[in-house]
């Protein structure tokens, strides 16, 4: 069969790492992993090595997303290379993650890392790249709906590697993806203060179509805010907790379709 | 006319203060007051001094629920009489509070104080003596239905006390209150450690009657934990997240009538 040229053959998944608390109130995923440190049963999957990693346990043990600096964003180069003397915390922890799952791009690396996260956003469960956010949930609450949507998530991840290690050849697909386009941010008065909310019409409607005309925000004297753009656009992150201090009130996002090949384990 | 002789007279209200910021992620109050510290239309009534206020503006500033205490639970008569020296920030912050509208008990203090709350929990709009918490809002999150709704108790509240100073006399009535009863806390291992989560039936279901057989937690290995107790409650507070460190999943009231007289001002 002809379709067999189009297989992308990929190295056997030797070890995973599944992160938790890499934000220190994302609730979900510090009690897997935790639940999970205690009792690996669930994650154990045959010729996978799979650990569970609390990210950031200084900010999970105070319930903050970070103690100096956004863990997340801490593993740059200049980070992963500078001395040790007189780091923030979150880069010495950056430094010291890169030397047990990396380091970066060499040969010892972890073959794939999960990292899991919560949003406040109305996004159910999304994956970005490596990293799966669900929600919506408060920081520093665990809600049983989030925590099992998860918890699921991460069953058939593990599963899908089990069975691409056994050998299982996965047919090709096309998946609708949303790509990020740009970051908006609240209207602000002349002193940079925050001046407007986001529209009732918008709060909760991550992934839904925003058109030229529809409402965005919402002043604190009652005018709305249009958006103006000429093309339809997805929000998303839409009042995102975290996100306020990166002045961020959503990001916008437009629909493509990706198709992958057939994917198998190379034959050694 | 015989009801005259039911009618409470009280003193007239002569300085309000509204509290924001009391808890400094709690985003509504917030905002509010720092609109009406720029612009105080809003909340100008004839014959009534009010007051914006911050209370709490170092957490403010960090988005934090405190730097070193809970503000809300510094107002004990030993902090407010401790020395000066080597306190924590919110002990300090609660003695300059009290000098600016008390002190406690004594002819200067301000004659109302509203402190505006909010809460992760689904409990609606709720007047709780002095304090008004409104939600469900995340931490750090500012919801355009929740400021509405706070700036419209609010509105309501001062109308209120200038109807009242100007002498009307307002009708005896009975109001359905909550009164709290018991602190229940979430499920624990031998470690302390939570071991389950409020159930999905009962998450959001603040105000709503538990009875005895209702799923109550759910354990991290499925297991439903039921409400024994004999009584029905009400249960509110549900799965707030200031109340993990209290170790408090959510509180348990019973419903009871409160019967008020008629009220008007006192004549001078
Ligand atoms: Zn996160
Ligand atoms: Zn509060």
């Amino acid at each position: 069969m002809s379709s067999r040229m189009n297989v992308s053959c990929l190295p056997e998944t030797k070890r995973v790492a599944v992160f938790g608390g890499t934000h220190g109130n994302e609730m979900s995923g510090i009690m897997l992993i935790n639940m999970w440190i205690q009792n690996a049963t669930e994650i154990k999957r045959n010729g996978l090595l799979t650990k569970p990693f609390i990210g950031n346990p200084r900010a999970v043990e105070k319930c903050t997303r970070y103690i100096d600096t956004d863990l997340n964003r801490a593993f740059t180069p200049e980070n992963l290379s500078s001395p040790d003397e007189g780091l923030p915390y979150e880069v010495q922890r950056a430094k010291e993650i890169n030397q047990m799952f990396g380091p970066k791009g060499s040969s010892d690396a972890y073959d794939v890392i999960f990292d899991l996260h919560n949003t406040t956003s109305n996004m159910g469960s999304t994956l970005i790249l490596e990293s799966l956010e669900v929600g919506p949930q408060p920081q520093g609450v665990l809600r049983s709906n989030v925590f099992e949507s998860m918890r699921t998530i991460m069953k058939h991840a593990l599963d899908f590697l089990e069975l691409f290690n056994s050998g299982v050849e996965f047919p090709p697909c096309t998946v609708e993806v949303f790509r990020v386009q740009e970051r908006m941010d609240y209207p602000r008065d002349i002193n940079g203060n925050i001046s407007a909310m986001v529209h009732p019409h918008l709060q909760d409607c991550d992934w839904e179509p925003l058109n030229r005309g529809d409402p965005m925000f919402l002043t604190f004297d009652g005018r709305t805010i249009l958006y103006e753009g000429t093309n339809t656009v997805y929000p998303t992150f839409i009042n995102e907790a975290a996100y306020y201090e990166k002045q961020q009130a959503f990001v916008t996002t437009c629909r493509e379709k990706l198709a992958a090949n057939a994917i198998r384990k190379a034959s050694k």
